[in-house]
């Protein structure tokens, strides 16, 4: 299969490797978007959350505190976002990835949680609710 | 503890609820920066990821494809990113938790991954790499 991270993953292709172990592996991002920014895949390959198991992916954030932690404690960064991109346009890589990105002050990122989609009342929020659940599953 | 997100959790104050679990709940922002907004929190107060113990989170993260789905199923979304902050000024509710954003074209949402550390060499890599794993413990 033609894919970056699983060549990276077996070696074809060199990292910056932070950790490994059997089920994942974190490496710095080649573009550093910030100092120390790094991604962290699972080695068997998934596209992207859609097609993650519960398992796999509980596994791949159960590592998350550890590297975010050492991040924090290596570079000082004021915080640390945590994303994860799914589907085109979003995803560049359609091997499931998140980024971890250390953030300083002026650092000209820019991350923002919106609020885009207006105010709502409680009938339309309750049409939402309604909409999702009937997919849950 | 004055947490608004423990209020959520027991009762105090009312959401919009999605899933809920003995472990996590996941309910609508209310601020919805897309349509389908959701908040996934565990129901012991974290303050965010530094704190989060690798159970507590992987067990978080596993539901997160289960509820990706079904918001992609629920609104045809083009994508849909991940988010989770931490820290000052990043983090706005001190409790740990994740906001997955539905995405739709000219959405007016700007999450992206960023390139604003310049290039950098081979050696300037291995000293990241030397830093972070010092500190990875």
């Amino acid at each position: 299969m033609d894919c970056i991270f699983c060549k990276i993953i077996n070696g074809e292709i060199p990292s910056y490797k932070i950790y490994e172990d059997d089920q994942i592996m974190a490496f710095l991002d080649i573009t550093q978007g910030t100092k120390g920014h790094t991604l962290v895949i699972p080695k068997t390959h998934f596209t992207n959350i859609y097609d993650m198991d519960e398992k796999s992916i509980g596994y791949l954030h159960s590592k998350t505190p550890l590297l975010a932690k050492s991040l924090k404690a290596a570079f000082n960064p004021i915080g640390i976002n945590v994303v994860n991109n799914n589907d085109k346009p979003l995803q560049s890589v359609f091997h499931y990835h998140i980024h971890l990105i250390p953030r300083y002050e002026d650092d000209g990122v820019n991350i923002s949680t919106p609020n885009n989609y207006g105010k709502l009342e409680d009938e339309d929020f309750k049409k939402l609710v309604k909409k999702i659940s009937e997919n849950l599953k």
